[in-house]
């Protein structure tokens, strides 16, 4: 048993660590942190949540929260991680950290695509790069792991095994993604409010969404990335047009997927269309290709629920690796159908 | 360890069967048949289920795949399962029964609201009612139980306090719920398309829904019972409408349900009013009830997830129950949210 | 032609009064105010609008915008319409009031369910209550109407039928209603965020919503009434028990009913239950209901648009009539469907 | 006024049809045929038109019903146009048709994507393709007009502006877009059930979907096109991706579209992305642009409503070119929000 501590617990990110914390057999939550919920019974605030956390409150952060604690997840907002990892460092403390703060190593980068400069960058280098599917060589051994965003892994997830091949031109790249409404967090917002969001698709973040600089960074290569708010509650799927460099058959693109993700038990290679459903609630990527004839193109297709493969199953799946456990362990790879 | 058997496993109840089953430490899913799916993959099904059965297939029924088996889960359509259940008890497998079959205990009632014979009437008495945190006592030791329908769970956790107890007249009761789509099972309807059901929120089953039967049962009161389908996957809320006998607060009426739930794993009380999101994806029910001093109405609220606690889940916590496990073994407490 | 201005039109009322004066032949707007929202283009907050209403922008409310107008429609927040009532009245403009201030003609009903004191209840007996199908003759004529709320409208429009006649116990009465969420406004709010709404059937304002103290008007009984929030943008269905005071059956109801309604335009009386979804965008009502000889209960259903008939629909139409025109005059009475 | 007629009138986009033509001021129903429901009443298969037609009932198709009528809309399946289109050609009714069989002019290219000989090549040629912001000319004073289908709607509104005036290249186009579930129509399908789509997004119809070939052949390019299926009722929005041949910035790209659209009652250009939801119900479309420096990439987004602006609107306004009518009468031109 491993005892680890939620910093930044309230959000939906956090909210799902408690989750799937609950049904884990070897990770013990030791406190969960919400600075503005500060107080609160977990349940209060998450209902769901009721049964396994009974009268357990929000705490206020204090450092004293690391006694005897191995490990912590960070769930603050983008920009907070930076402010007080350094002082986990210094206290011991293993740290996987699903914000944006440590994800790109490029020092000119996250000030950029963030606009403001990195107050910890001499840190940037030392994050493992949390995509157990393509960086578990980093992972392994790690003490300190950044989470991917959740449209960089099922991105990079359908795309890498092409880029990193040689099979695409790593310009011209396309990204269209659409996502449930959970990704843009708990706040009430007036474009995340159930009668602006319900029956509608939008596009939103055009050219300039931050995780862009995450997919071009694992991909080496150039996208453009448009997302879109699609109303429901979890799920991304993105599809993704590269260029091959040479001959390339659905066949053969199908292949390159399938030998690439054999031996994962997080990854479904399929023949028809992934639909974001089959992956709710789960910690597993769903993945086809095409290519198709007429236009040269080829396209490939992932889903992932975001809150789980995009955000915290994915965390767990990295402190599963960190503490030395199987990478699977506690964590659902069906989904919750229909 | 042991092994099951899923007789009816291509629908809903099945799947979320299949579902649970998947991270259950202690139940091995030997068979699963589906006869109009017979040969097909479950992951070409249900893809959601890919990643735990890989490329199992449903299977046809024959009574071979019995051996080595030890209990047997019915997710047939009403009606179908008197036909087979002679058959298992004669193999002396342990049933575990998700349709109506067997729920009813008065002869006359099944014929009556079904609107057919009974085929072994003589194997009305010998099951346990599938309730356990009402109807432990018969399930305990028992070889044959009949898993209560999705709104008989929900309404009767409600008021089974209070009529047990006498608080409330038996007659004038009104059970006024909703319930989403999953519900009404997997078959393409004209009334299930989204087209019809998205934006959309109507009553059905007017005056004659089967499950008044089993909440008069129950509850050992005559009930107008009026069923609403909302758009949503998933999901019953029960509002609840009956006249105390006596003097009767608010205050009151949350201690009976929390003095009769106190030990149950799976029952939340709670102040502020149940969500069926709150239970999405787990076995758990919320309540809270109302004494109303304008009117004179005690309203209890009750939420589950109809395909988990209201089918499947309960299912599954029967048969932890008569296998001598601890009865919340493998299955979820807490919810998926958002 | 009539000029007409709206007080208050950035809230969902007024943007559908917008949208449904588009396309009225002959009521023009000659101005929208919205003082949080004043200077905003009114497509730039409703882009829906964004083809009728091109560069108008919402006016911060001067009286001087009241020249050459001759009605207006009041979209303020409860409690707002009685400041700015009495100098329009001095005006002598006509009045279609959407908020609940003077509905109720008790001048200790307000104090009593809004939870403060009516700052001019002088004015209380002088509104017309807005409901042509119940008080039409009070409207023909009026030059002030208070619009009904939306459940009122509902719950009334399926019981008045039955309670004008004596044909039910004025006690006893409940009425069980769902409604979309656009009944909860505009300002984005904890609970009318997508990912709290979305895939939830929860109750909200047990025993206590302000709407209770309309119905008891109307029907000069004593309701108890339990609100519930679906999954939907619009749309209310109420579900309506009452006890009858002698033999009645469902043919008498619907009877009842349709002899009741045969002359209204916007009523359809059913012989199925009726769906929300086939008055979306409407200012139609569909009623059908039903008595059950087990219980004894009869049960009236009533579905409408919360923001046409159970708002905005409803005040043009009441402006039709005050303004001496055909009160069908520019509404739809057919639904957007699917 | 103009007596029309509705051959097929029980699928969706036919009771689309008798939606708006209930508020159309001069075109008047006088038959809606529809085989599988003739002699169901209209009201029993779309409560939501119960206030408008009352009894009337779906008829089956007789020649004899073109007496007095000056105008059909076929509502007919892709493939059943082309067999009665000649019988109505020869009794000199004019024809607005919403099926695929004579919007290609090509002869070689419907059995290409429709995989069946066409059995009225001879008439290809004689209908206007009836988009009357790309081709009003055609369109004034044919009596033949072919509706184009609700993807290529949305498309070639975005894309054409550019490629007629050699703005892009014509190659590597790429249109991702998502729709809502009703353009898949009205039969029970296993793939638009509400619990296959609820809470899902996913592609459909891979490299190959139908309406490629209009997006070809109106903007004489080769277009990759990938279709979605987003949880909602109605609603398309594409995003597409085409390459600059020179110098082009956002500003240039949004003054192409303003320019272009200048004088049309049916075209909002907007600086925000368009949503789908500001289009609901009404014939407008909503279109923006892009140009991003960083990857040389121009993006045009398109959100119509599918069964309006994208088919019984459309054919609606047609009928109105034809007929000589001013193009926008009786069609709404903004949406139902929320």
């Amino acid at each position: 048993m491993t005892r680890i501590g939620i910093i930044g617990a309230s959000g939906f990110t956090g909210a799902e660590l408690l989750r799937l914390l609950a049904a884990h057999p070897e990770l013990e939550v030791a406190f969960a942190t919400g600075d503005t919920q500060a107080g609160t019974p977990i349940a209060a605030l998450y209902p769901s949540l009721a049964a396994a956390y009974g009268d357990v409150r929000f705490a206020a952060w204090d450092p004293s929260l690391l006694d005897g604690v191995d490990l912590v997840f960070l769930g603050l907002p983008h920009g907070a991680s930076q402010g007080i990892v350094p002082s986990l460092v210094d206290a011991g403390v293993r740290i996987v950290d699903l914000a944006a703060d440590f994800r790109l190593t490029d020092p000119d980068a996250y000030p950029r695509w963030y606009g403001e400069a990195h107050t910890a960058p001499e840190l940037l280098g030392q994050f493992a790069y949390g995509l157990p599917e393509l960086f578990r060589d980093q992972i392994v051994g790690a003490d300190k792991v950044a989470v991917p965003g959740c449209y960089p892994t099922a991105t990079t997830l359908a795309l890498a095994p092409f880029t990193r091949a040689g099979l695409v031109e790593t310009s011209g790249i396309v990204v269209d993604a659409a996502s449930g409404v959970s990704g843009a967090g708990r706040p009430p917002k007036p474009n995340t409010t159930f009668c602006t969001v319900d029956e509608d698709f939008t596009a939103y973040g055009l050219l300039d969404h931050r995780h862009t600089a995450e997919m071009d960074q694992v991909l080496g290569a150039t996208v453009l990335f448009t997302p879109h708010l699609a109303p429901m509650n979890r799920g991304i799927l993105a599809t993704c047009y590269a260029r091959p460099t040479g001959s390339l058959t659905t066949d053969d693109a199908l292949d390159v997927l399938r030998s690439h993700y054999a031996d994962e038990p997080f990854v479904v290679v399929t023949d028809a269309a992934p639909s974001t459903k089959a992956t709710l609630g789960s910690n597993t990527a769903h993945l086809t290709a095409r290519v198709d004839e007429r236009t040269g193109w080829l396209v490939v297709l992932s889903a992932i629920d975001n809150l789980v493969k995009g955000a915290s199953g994915q965390a767990v799946q990295c402190a599963n690796i960190i503490t030395g456990r199987d990478e699977a362990l506690g964590l659902p790879i069906v989904a919750l159908y229909p």
